[in-house]
């Protein structure tokens, strides 16, 4: 069979450990292409630049790897991957994006980067998966993580995945005790509580920095955060389509201004 | 019954036309307040502003209408109006959105800023809407949305929404034909396939502009861009719940690394 070809995208930016980390374990798998940005993109959600123009540069960060670095968003990555970098040639096998450095378990999947890119992936047709792990350090330690990276992609390269559906994987930090195993989970009832912390600059000008407390309103032992918090790699299957089918029955029935 | 509080807020920023409209409806229905950003936001997804300040002022756009202009995304919009402005007082019945400058009808309900405030509220708990007209135009004509928007608006405030649940509304653009009615829809099976138009700046350096062409691969008569195209006003039931539940079984059987 010939070698997979893997598209690696991120939203820490492309001089980040967690890609580093990402591209390493892939080159033992196939053949490697990373567009990622120029600079970091977290909190972007699904975003899309707009009206405004895209620099696409090479980049030679990553020994043996055709890399690009781009100025959009993890979103716009994927697509220019897509649509122009590799336009009328093979195309990938599967899309990883990551590893993220920090959780985008729950409710944090609508507001990541990682995951934009990932569920790009997976709008374009393409198996896809967004690796994070739960600790915001620049320097994270990354070695726990990488086994389970491994055979996640190696099962979804053999297997594929369900239309329209893209991985949500999260990890634990590293810690001394040993990962348990990979759970498939849905999306915890969690969200952030926000606090907006008031300031003046330098000039007397009012400014604020968004603070907060993630509150975890979920009870069950089937969602990602409870995978996360007793140890497991949580693996979350995620769509694109948003319709919230059950309340289309709801609404015709409760509504009296419908046709 | 005390008049509804209403929030408003958008993705083309605090002195688009759409707004203007929202406002000038809402004011009839309840107590308006608005906190919209102060530039354009569109495609914006669901971003938030992580690691970089935000400014809020107050605007006098509105007359006899609190109204505060934001640096930052529509989803920073809606989080600043419930955990800052309106802190300890009194929280909105309705979060209401747009009314954007263009479609947001299937995929582009992931790359909207207007959607991605209508379901920040929902993740506060509150119903809300996210309006849109099929018409880029800054000066388009909102006259037949009218009449809609205070029917559905009311209509969510007399009823309420499902847990988790926010509308993407859209409208078709101003024609000589009326408007048919309302539909509830799921969202349609299309996406936008990107081109990228290369140029080369006054340096020489390269750059390029995200274009393409909307590609509607749906053939049911149940969604919103079928809606659209006949001339109806389109509601589709929106989720932030990500999870794609009915794929949780189907990988716990098809795959062999799960302990």
């Amino acid at each position: 069979m010939e070698r997979p070809l893997i598209l690696v995208s991120n939203d820490d930016g492309i001089t980040s450990k967690g890609i580093s980390t990402l591209i390493n374990i892939m080159k033992q798998i196939g053949d490697v292409v990373v567009v990622a940005p120029d600079g970091p993109q977290s909190g972007m959600g699904h975003a899309i630049t707009v009206g405004e123009t895209l620099r696409l540069e090479s980049s030679t960060l990553f020994e043996g790897v055709q890399a690009y670095e781009c100025s959009g968003t993890p979103a716009d990555c994927v697509k220019m991957a897509r649509h122009f970098v590799l336009r009328g040639g093979r195309q990938p096998n599967v899309v990883v994006s990551g590893i993220n450095h920090g959780s985008n378990t729950s409710i944090s999947v609508l507001y990541s980067g990682t995951m934009s890119a990932a569920i790009e992936g997976a709008i374009e047709g393409t198996p896809a998966i967004g690796f994070s792990l739960c600790d915001y350090n620049h320097d994270a330690d990354f070695s726990h993580t990488e086994e389970y990276i491994r055979k996640i992609t190696l099962q979804v390269l053999a297997k594929g995945l369900p239309v329209g559906v893209a991985l949500n994987v999260n990890f634990p930090k590293k810690s001394n005790e040993p990962i348990k195993g990979i759970r498939v989970c849905r999306q915890a009832n969690a969200k952030w509580v926000e606090e907006f912390d008031e300031r003046r600059d330098p000039n007397g000008r009012r400014y604020f920095w968004m603070a907060g407390n993630f509150v975890n309103f979920d009870k069950g032992e089937d969602n990602d955060e409870w995978a996360i918090a007793n140890n497991y790699v949580s693996v979350v299957p995620c769509q694109f389509d948003l319709t919230a089918h059950q309340a289309i029955a709801s609404l015709n029935e409760a509504w009296d201004i419908l046709v």
